[in-house]
Formats: structure tokens, C-alpha cells, sequence
């Protein structure tokens, strides 16, 4: 029996969700590695009233690698509607309760890693209590990855510096990931509070560059507005090699080449642009497909693909980056 | 292989916790029945916010039969004590999400079953939406049971009549199992709030009279200060047959000889005096042991067991059981 490939995945939101579940049907080794700055929602009540980790990011990348029937993966995203849990997400009352429990984040994976019987490993970058800040060129500081999220302003004043506070030990088994990684896939996630922030732990970014690894960008379908307006593919690798700190970090880059029906980018048109490929290389392999999910899922409370109109499509998307694995 | 006995349980609270406990280790067929009147706490504001069916005695079962590792039964028994959650308990959360997620208390209490790894099944009562009605003889009327299990004077003014609203249908996998059981023990667990409300859902009574089990009433070790102040042994078979609707409805009964420590009695002295045996036997079997936990365990959060001072040995207890099964 050949080895398994081992695929390390960083990133976040919807993106991230297609693409592990995509890659969970190919036989490799796969390990998720999560950011810890999240702060909003239910995720940032609970890490308020019980001084637990964030874990909301944690229970998506569980949820998308999960192997246990349907109804426990909608258990994990059930969101309550009213009463005193509104808002309150079952899944992460869960996995805090779990460290709680357990006192160790690491252990509560550990149990509902096995309870939700999931192929590969959820790694947070840190198990270090850190808040993402943005310190933008008018003087401007943002704590916080939900405000920082949230603020429309972001690409308009340009950012002069971000950094976590403490800057937070990584955690020693996403270390261990990136150093035995075959292939390193960054993105698709937002790029300055699911992206960044992994690298802007100490020791994370030093840990990538030395890997050997083939390390691809999948670059995101949108720009955000407000935050990365008018940019284009170079733009987003560009950004992310600055804070790695070395200029082709990356080997190769994959981009989405199929353009969304006019219809759906009207409705998305308040959140962003698709993101386009102007320029050419800069001196990584440039690779474009259609990742376009084509088909419209109707809105399910609490599914977190379904919340993206215009998304990746797992099948797609997982189909490239496997072909580039070889 | 011989068969299985199978072994029905109706009680409620920390005795039916160490019954069950006990029961677990003995290779029979045990099947949990569960009263659907319990309406505070944790339970009653799920209940109010969700339209969910009782979780709390539930879970309790669940936790007494679960073979899971410690931490899940942790877990589930896991009480928050501060924010929004405070007072809720976590596995009350658990069985009303999987309960809503699922659409069906039944399904819902099947899946439970699996991840806890429970030996045998928890069933409750009734799967509609009941109240616990009691009437006083100066004409008071006490809704809801936990608002019975406060009031103080019950036993000074007597009970006329306890009703459901509405008398609910019987759980057919309920009526199945008391059908089929080899034996049937009732108790221990609180008179009014959780042996009386199995027995007042309609079709429950006679399925338990015409049943061809054995049928054992296990005294609870105490009375209750305001609700069985004075009762003997004799007073708790004669007040069950009387809801039940049948003198000697009961071939058995078991209770416990040896007194607790007067130290204990002082502590436990606002609650109530231990239950004596003074009078002889109704046409029952009249089996007395010792039957009490001797060594204290120190308080643990949301440990139900631990929450009685005075309280039953699982394994006196169901080895006493097992005797009588033969």
C-alpha cells in the first residue's frame, strides 16, 4: 500500500468547508489547522461567559470532515431561534462544554473527533487565548477578527500593520502537520481573519517556509468589500507572502475562471466582485478552472454552505488540487 | 444460552440512578420507564422555550446505563453555573436538540442511546405534552410537578385526587416492554412527582395489573418532610395500589433495615425521617436488607447520585433484585 499524500488545509468560512469535504473522499491524510482569533456570535459569548477557546471554526472543519450520519452533522450546526440560546449554535455549546469538561481544548477534539467519526484532524494554531488587531494607515486600531470583519473601511485607509495580542505559541501539532506536510493548501477563507491570522502565530510562518511541501494558494471567488475591493489573484498571494515573510511562499496558485450568471452576482453585489486574473505569474504556476458550484442548494438553517450564494464546489475543487498533489 | 430476564424499572431521582446502576452489571434485558411530568429547572425552561418533551429524568437514565468513558457521562451530566446558561444542564440540551433536530423524542433517544452506549433502552412514558395535577382536600389545586414536589403541606391537608392534564397517551414501546417483563420493579423515587405519574397515563395501570411479571416495590430509604411525613413501609404499597387500582397489585416488597448514622439524620433532618416497617405485610412478600451506600462521596457538580447524602447501594440493591428474579 502506498503511502498517503499528507494534505494540510488552512483557511476558513464556507470556502474551506467545500474543500474538506471534497478532499475527504480521496484516501490521504488530511489535517485541518483552524485560527483561534474568532470572537463573534455565539462562539464569542461562550469564550466571554466560560473563558473557553473559540469554537466555531473548530465545529465547521469537524462538521465538513465528519463521517457520522446526517443527523449528527445537523445536530453539530442546529442554531437556536429563540429563548435564552438564540443565536447560540448547538455545536459549539458542545465542544466548549467538552473542554470543559475535559479541561483541555486538544482532549474535547480528541472525543468529538471520535463521536462525529471524522476522517483526518482538526488542529487549532494555537491553544493560546489571542484577539487579532488591525492597526490601519489613518491611525485607526481594530481589536477584534469580528470587528475587524465587520468594518467597511478596511481597503479605503489600507493596513498599516496586523498582529495578534499575545502573538501565541503554536500549537505543537500543527507544527508537526505543516513540517510532514506532501501539500500545504491555503485558502479559499477570508483573507484578513481566517487567512492572516494562522501565520501571525509565532512560529507558524517560519514552520511554512521550511516545509517541504508543495504549498498551493486557492484564492477566493468574491473580493470583499471593503476589504480587498478591486483586487485581483496576484493581489491576495501578494498580501499573504508579506506576512509569511518570503516572496514565493507559494508554488503554485488556483484560481476560479468560470464567471457566476449575472443574476447572482446582482444579489451578491453588496458583498463583492468575483475576483479576477489580470496580470501574470509571479513566478509561481498559475492554475485556472472552473470551481463554481453550478448549482443552487435551497438555505438550510445553520448549513454553512448554504449561507454562500456564489461557492466552491467541492467535487471541483478537491478534483484540481488532487491532480496537483501528484 | 439461557435468555435474558427482562427487567422493567419505573422510578425516579438518585434511587432509580443507583438501581439502574447496579442493574447494569447483571446480564438482563433492562428497559427504563420514565414519568414525562417533570416541568422545572433545566427541563422546564427548555420545555417553555423549545416545546420540547422533559429531557431531565431522561437523561439521568442514559447516564446510569451508559458504558461510555466517565468523560461522556461527565459531560452530560455537566450543570453551567454562570451566564446564559447557568442552570442548564448540558445533556438536557443534547436530548432537546437531538430532539428537535430529529423531530421525535423516540428517535432522538435512540441516537442518544448509541453515542452514550447505554445497556438497555430509556423509555418514556408518554411522548405528549402532560401536567402533573394535584387536588387537595381543602380544595387547593397544585399544577405542574415541581411545583408539588415544593409544597410543604401535602400530607397536613392530604391529596383528593392526582390527575394528568391531559391523561396522555401510553408510549407503545412503554406498554410493550411491561407486557413482556419477567419483573417489574417500581421505586425507588418520590411518591407523587415520580412513581404515581407513570401509573396515571392512561393504559399504563392495567397493562402493569395484567402483565405476568413479577412485581417488586422497592421503598424509598426516607420519607419526604411535607409530602409522606409518618408513612411506613405499608403506607407507600397501599397509597400506589390505590392510583394503581388494585389491592395486592404488588408480590414484593423490598426495603431497607439499617438506619443511617445518627450524624446523617441530623443533616438529613429537614428533609425527612427514615421510612420504618412497623405493621406486617399486606399479602406481600415482605423483604428487608440493608440496603444503604455506607461510605460518603464527596459533592461533585451535577453528579446526581452524590446529591443525596443518604442514599442506596447500587450493588446491595440489585443483588437483592437478582435474588428475587430467580
Amino acid at each position: 500500500m502506498p503511502t498517503r499524500k499528507k494534505i494540510v488545509t488552512i483557511g476558513g468560512g464556507t470556502g474551506r468547508f467545500a474543500l474538506l469535504q471534497g478532499l475527504k473522499k480521496y484516501p490521504v491524510d488530511l489535517s485541518a489547522i483552524v485560527t483561534m482569533s474568532d470572537d463573534g456570535g455565539s462562539t464569542g459569548r461562550l469564550m466571554d461567559e466560560f473563558g473557553v477557546l473559540p469554537p466555531g471554526d473548530l465545529r465547521q472543519c469537524l462538521v465538513a470532515l465528519s463521517s457520522a450520519p446526517q443527523v449528527m452533522r445537523k445536530l453539530m450546526n442546529y442554531r437556536f431561534d429563540k429563548g435564552e440560546l438564540k443565536g447560540h449554535n448547538f455545536g459549539n455549546i458542545f465542544l466548549s462544554t467538552l473542554e470543559l469538561v475535559t479541561g483541555s481544548l486538544d482532549k474535547a477534539l480528541d472525543l468529538a473527533g471520535s463521536i462525529l467519526n471524522i476522517k483526518g484532524r482538526v488542529l487549532p494554531v494555537t491553544l493560546d487565548k489571542i484577539k487579532l488587531v488591525a492597526e490601519l494607515k489613518n491611525g485607526k486600531v481594530i481589536e477584534g477578527e469580528d470587528a475587524l470583519g465587520d468594518y467597511q473601511l478596511v481597503s479605503r485607509f489600507g493596513i498599516k500593520k496586523i498582529y495578534l495580542k499575545p502573538k501565541g505559541h503554536p500549537n505543537p501539532k500543527a507544527l508537526q502537520a505543516i513540517k510532514e506536510a506532501d501539500m500545504i493548501i491555503v485558502g479559499p477563507g477570508d483573507l484578513y481573519t481566517s487567512l492572516i491570522p494562522n501565520f501571525l502565530v509565532s512560529g507558524i510562518s517560519s514552520a511554512f517556509i521550511k516545509s517541504r511541501a508543495k504549498k498551493v494558494y486557492v484564492v477566493n471567488l468574491m473580493n470583499k468589500n471593503g476589504h480587498t475591493d478591486d483586487f485581483e489573484v496576484s493581489d491576495y498571494v501578494r498580501v499573504l507572502e508579506d506576512v509569511v515573510g518570503k516572496k514565493k511562499a507559494f508554488d503554485t496558485v488556483v484560481y476560479n475562471t468560470k464567471n457566476p450568471s449575472t443574476a447572482l452576482l446582482r444579489k451578491y453585489a453588496d458583498e463583492g466582485e468575483p475576483v479576477l486574473r489580470r496580470k501574470g505569474a509571479n513566478g509561481q504556476k498559475m492554475v485556472g478552472a472552473n470551481l463554481l458550484a453550478s448549482h443552487l442548494v435551497k438555505k438550510a438553517k445553520g448549513d454553512v454552505l448554504q449561507r454562500a450564494l456564489i461557492r466552491h464546489d467541492p467535487q471541483k475543487l478537491a478534483a484540481v488540487l488532487m491532480r496537483l498533489s501528484k
